[in-house]
């Protein structure tokens, strides 16, 4: 009976629908970006704004010096120089954080100021201190004319009531942030992030702080998964480890979804017969649909994804190498997307050279997991890239690597010294 | 008296001490880095690993099949073919989570294994379902030699036991934490991230929340400057608004850094006469050096820093783009230094041209908020750099620009097509 399963399963491989990455890809847009919520503008930064914001009011809501100096009748200034200059009575200071208009400033008058202070009625300009000179307490010299408006921040000059500040769909930075809060607002509309729920399977894992009997093994993908989730902006869920069997892995799903999960991340099908428990539980979850079993990657082939309303059901190979791959090409542009972003990768790409041969096959895209290092003597104008070898269940070669090289599907292989693409890792290549 | 501080302030200019950028970072080398702390393995994505990690024990722990097949010796499938076959007795099946060893498989025999399920006793390798075919229960074809080792990770093939897995130094990532799960290693040593207390001075600032009176205006600072602090790794300590007088700002400094600060942002003294507030301050804490008045940048040339022990104190200029461009030159760069990262700003720079004249002055390094766009038709191959001009007391510029275009110190500005360097702000560009 188990060994119909594992034939059975075997067979399976033949009715793999190959769809390309970019197939692939084209299925994801099928999910919408999530709802938004109101958050306070200390935990909105790199969040996608869900509305434009207009200004509820001016900024600054008055004119303000940007310099010490005097505030005056800019047309009372002209002509004024070294060897003539005019001479002003000075009929008050502007206390900071008052609103100037107890003061008016006459023809030949000036009113003290500071930097931020707001101008005295009559006042259009500053005269900064350094072209002045005192003559008494009641008397400055001013030797340098200067314009209207000089000096001076005028009332909304960094926005008008109902400008647009920000459109919809910006990621959010801290001089955004700190335009808000210029503008008295506080709490600003971003798309929310996508809850991530990552389930590992494998009757063999225990979780990392436990210590494995003989036969079994500490689960890797959990906290790997975690935080590229986190990296991504999403909002991980952790499921723990779900007995292998067709009824807890369902039951599990079904949690996930039930705690509000986006996106549910089933690791561990590596095996053809766990592939298969995979499938049967997303096609046996309501309203579930399986809209892609295998892509034509590497590695990576192996990878489910099914659909129920906005929620994506991802079967992720259980090899590590696999799992991250898959994780980095599809789940991180669908965590991206659902929360505002575009449907990319978000990753940087370079290009770079090939410091060996790397051999493919036509008819599938490869991830080559390389190290970047300088090129050879002269054959420096970009950084040349090198394999790490290893077993795709191994997690050493990507501690090791800076990135994933692409070889296109339509390539045998790459030449040493051709130029390539590489996907970087975000924080391990610096 | 009000004057003659004013005055002083004046003539106090001609004793800045203008030092460049550069020798302004040399300044920042004499700071240490942090002590370190221990940090579960999913906080610890972004920090710096603050010694080497060895590994425990050999990982994985026992040799595990990377295939569903059959456990065999490879010496027995040697010689087998599609047209002569080699016949194996199945002699059981290694469960998942068991440690293989109650199997032993003889020269002829196989053991119906997973992927990553235990290798039995006797068994090298593993032979793909694939490449297999049953005859009975009891009994397979076997089509494919196999060589010893093929579809098995070694036992401690991804580290032994004493292996460096990860060291000093380190910026964490996903897959490093990973492979520190998969050893049993659930916490981890890191750098401390830098407390930077925020202390925004100026009696016209009002917060963010509050209703500014006419004269006053809402504090932009001390968002931006908490949301720049978490962008490179910091902690914001906000302090919120100081009165501005001698007593209350040494106070508040004195708190900040009772409560553990290690960097103290003292924002707000663009004018003359606030500007020896902060300096006498700094001068007056207990054992506090005054180490920079004055940068030959712009803006931010009236930045002041000071250091007690190894805590930073800086002085930043209070209009906000002045602010937030000596933040990314010099406070992100000791933040990061702190963390245990490179002095550097660690942001992207990339290779603009010039969309039209840049004017500057020979002597000092100017930092130019630009947008960068497209260039013209057929020169195209890198963007071009375009100036949003305004004062730097608004906020908008900042909102609209990508990052800043640096014409270097010996410059005397750049022309429209010439190459120059932008330093990327991090969110709004992409």
């Amino acid at each position: 009976m188990e060994y119909a399963r594992f034939v059975n399963g075997d067979r399976m491989k033949d009715f793999f629908r190959l769809m390309s990455r970019t197939q692939f890809l084209e299925l994801l847009e099928g999910f919408e970006p999530l709802d938004s919520e109101v958050v306070p503008l200390t935990q909105a930064r790199g969040r996608v704004l869900a509305q434009d914001i207009l200004a509820p009011e001016d900024l600054p809501p008055f004119s303000r010096s940007t310099m010490d100096g005097f505030a005056v009748r800019a047309k009372a200034t002209f002509g004024a120089s070294e060897s003539e200059p005019s001479l002003f009575k000075v009929v008050g200071e502007v206390p900071m954080g008052s609103s100037g208009q107890d003061i008016e400033v006459g023809p030949l008058e000036a009113a003290k100021i500071w930097t931020g202070g707001a101008l005295p009625r009559g006042a259009d300009s500053v005269v900064m201190v350094e072209f002045t000179h005192p003559i008494d307490e009641e008397t400055i010299e001013v030797f340098k004319p200067v314009a209207p408006g000089e000096n001076v921040i005028a009332k909304g000059e960094d926005y008008r009531e109902g400008d647009v500040v920000l459109e919809g769909g910006r990621v959010l930075g801290p001089s955004d942030l700190g335009a808000l809060a210029g503008l008295g607002i506080v709490e600003v509309p971003v798309v929310k992030r996508p809850k991530v729920a990552v389930l590992s399977t494998g009757d063999e894992l225990v979780p990392p702080d436990a210590t494995p009997r003989p036969g079994e093994i500490r689960d890797i993908n959990s906290t790997t998964l975690h935080l590229l989730i986190e990296e991504c902006g999403g909002i991980p869920v952790p499921m723990g480890i779900i007995p292998d069997d067709f009824d807890s892995l369902k039951r599990a799903c079904e949690e996930a979804l039930r705690e509000g999960a986006d996106v549910v991340l089933l690791s561990g099908g590596s095996s053809v017969g766990r592939r298969d428990y995979t499938l049967d539980v997303f096609r046996g979850l309501k309203g579930c649909d399986v809209l892609a079993h295998g892509v034509s990657i590497r590695p990576g082939k192996p990878t489910i994804l099914a659909k129920q309303g906005n929620r994506a059901l991802f079967g992720l190979p259980g090899h590590v190498a696999s799992a991250i791959v898959v994780f980095l090409l599809f789940v991180r542009p669908l965590v991206r997307y659902m929360s505002g972003r575009d449907l990319s990768t978000g990753l940087n790409e370079v290009r770079v050279r090939c410091g060996q041969e790397f051999p493919s096959v036509s008819g599938r895209e490869d991830f080559v997991r390389v190290r970047l290092e300088d090129g050879p003597e002269g054959l420096s104008d970009m950084k040349w890239a090198y394999p790490v070898w290893g077993k795709s269940g191994l997690i050493s070669p990507l501690v090791k690597a800076h990135g994933l090289l692409k070889i296109p599907r339509d390539s045998e292989g790459l030449e040493r010294g051709e130029e390539a693409t590489c996907l970087l890792f975000s924080y391990t290549y610096q």
